[in-house]
């Protein structure tokens, strides 16, 4: 890692930022537009997913592009990110994904602040909110083992395809959770359900973590392969 | 192939499970928000789509990404997999597939266990899946011969297409038909359709691995050629 | 090329037929499921972008994957492709075309022989067709000069952009116009028609080629540049 | 820089002119079929995604494919592009423009010459088009010093998903707003907000030279690092 700390951590505010700005004001612009529930959903997903892809890839090189403190928390278990600039790295997402929320208010004129009253609670919504940090990880991983520039990709439509797979249209990130709590409009979260579903995502992201340690460690040699390489 | 038997399969099986659970899921929450049955099914198609470039993106070097009894039983009839492999394979696709569709119910709230109760039957459905299996057998066999990298992408535009183009939404896979057959929502099956799916779906992708067989051997030099270096 | 001339043949055939039956059979089902004409249209946009990617793709390394008499009329003039060659195209992919319609049919259960009722008249539609085909020659040769790895992409995303920039929906091929003239569905265009869409399509290609070719020579320096370099 | 200096300018005029016909002309053919605003903004924004792709594809290796007389100024104010070459790209890009809506008028028999009564204005407005220059900016910054291959899909992808989440649908390009003041259809802005339009986008376009300078300057090692270096 040769980027300086400042430089690394205004890139995962930044991202997360514009992450944040784009789920929330493509949410206000699709629900103000749409007759049809299921066309906002289909711009707020198509938002999105192209803006991940965008995010990751210029500011992956630059910070790694988590934009997740649930990413931050998998990559420091595993040794990759040290506990330190871990935990200032879940500060600035969450710093960063408030401030997108707000500018996405500027742009469409909302008040600055707002609470969500949205539930999403309950056990399908945080089984859903499981699934989805559990198919996250679990894509991040075995993409940064096999296909380190396909990443990008793979998030971006990862997430496209679990807005519609999850019953909780996939928030699968514990900043960007917050950061919705505080918009009352298409992708608000009731600032009450939010640990319900931090928790859920965490654990799926563990889950994920210990499946893909398995899956993705070093080929171990079959017993018909051991008996033929040592006959 | 390095990796260990256990891990490919479970490989298969989760991957399966996560390409049932985006059908399903995507198709529950696809009729439920739209108005318009053509939006439903293009959300339950951008989810399927994109999900399919993940799955098989990252779990292709691992067991292969078949997640489709049809395309495992073409690659043991060229002999890239061997029987007993290709048995094991098809029996966790089929378990991954059914245990996709009761993750679906969990996250939507839906009973765990029902049945499908769409009639999908008759000459053009058929002929439908039969078009539908040739075309993703060839658009395998010809990416993996020129465009090894490309496949993921050229399967999730191929499906993409597919549900569409096709009468059926293009099932193309026998596993995936049989845990649809449990669902009674957007994407189901009746199960007493399944045998005609599944014939249909085995003849198509024979067809298709007879031409491009045919289409994909080393190329043979014409006579004008014969002639020009042959003089 | 060192592909016989049998297996381009089929190969053309084959790729014709499959991209108009994704053409009139996505037509089809849109038309049928959609309340919103323009929902009917952006499934039709998204079935033939994405199989567009796909057949290039895949039956390119055989045939060049032009599918349409209009491009492989441009090979034979910048000598890429002989007469005969070039002749021998033009008929498979107008009888896979045709071919591709009747598959349509037969999956969606229409009679096999129809004629489009559809008028599709008039300078405006004539004036969209040239630009359509200047456009997709364009990105043809720019795209064979600078990205030769890249243009199944190109290809299908100009045709995405296309459906919906020219009033015509851009059709662009001469054997694909001819192909949709024998559905009567969404797709269709009368037989009545096709005259004044095929000339046109085929002055616009003649356009895209002077353009290009004038655009694309090997790079003269410029006067400041000899300046520089012969001081 | 080894193209001459015409070719380069008929590549940015050309480039833009397409570019402006598919906003104009998919934004005519959305708002003709459309019955949900929403949906026409989907297929506006699609055509305009895929089409930039296309385009910076193509003609990026001829004259850079800015397109974009803020872009233009970038380049110029970073030393890319010298200050007589900047003033005539933008020039052309300009009359391209203008020359991609009376193509797109052409094509759907609308009068040639038309005014934009659409009122676009306010500080929400101008707050988003600031927005969505800067960020249109670092993406490209930051796509070419790390990416470059990938700018065209990045550019693609961030204006995708710009259409929805800023108030203005990001035109983040004076020359485009320029050419859409003359157009009366649903891309169009009223002559008398251009100002303000085109004020902000050059606003944004700044600041994100200034901040991406700045997060892309050559690594400086860290205080750890050094010490770790030198002990």
């Amino acid at each position: 890692m040769t980027i300086d700390l400042p430089r690394r951590l205004v890139a995962e505010g930044l991202g997360t930022a514009f992450l944040v700005a784009t789920v929330v004001g493509s949410g206000i612009m699709a629900e103000t537009l749409a007759h049809d529930p299921a066309v906002a959903l289909l711009a707020n997903t198509l938002a999105t997913g192209a803006m991940l892809v965008v995010l990751i890839t210029i500011l992956g090189p630059i910070s790694g592009a988590h934009f997740n403190p649930a990413v931050s928390l998998i990559f420091a278990l595993r040794g990759d990110l040290d506990a330190r600039d871990a935990g200032l790295y879940v500060l600035v997402q969450i710093i960063g994904g408030i401030a997108g929320t707000w500018v996405a208010h500027l742009m469409f004129a909302h008040p600055l602040l707002e609470f969500a009253l949205k539930e999403r609670s309950g056990l399908a919504q945080w089984f859903s909110e499981a699934i989805a940090s559990f198919g996250l990880v679990a894509t991040i991983l075995a993409g940064l083992r096999h296909h380190r520039r396909a990443v990008p990709w793979l998030v971006g439509l990862y997430i496209t395809a679990a807005y519609w797979f999850t019953a909780s249209t996939s928030f699968a990130n514990p900043a960007v959770a917050i950061a919705r709590s505080l918009t009352n409009s298409f992708s608000g979260i009731r600032p009450f359900d939010l640990p319900g579903f931090i928790m859920a995502e965490l654990i799926g992201a563990l889950a994920g973590l210990a499946l893909m340690g398995w899956l993705l460690r070093e080929p171990a040699l079959t017993r018909n392969h051991e008996v033929e390489t040592n006959p």
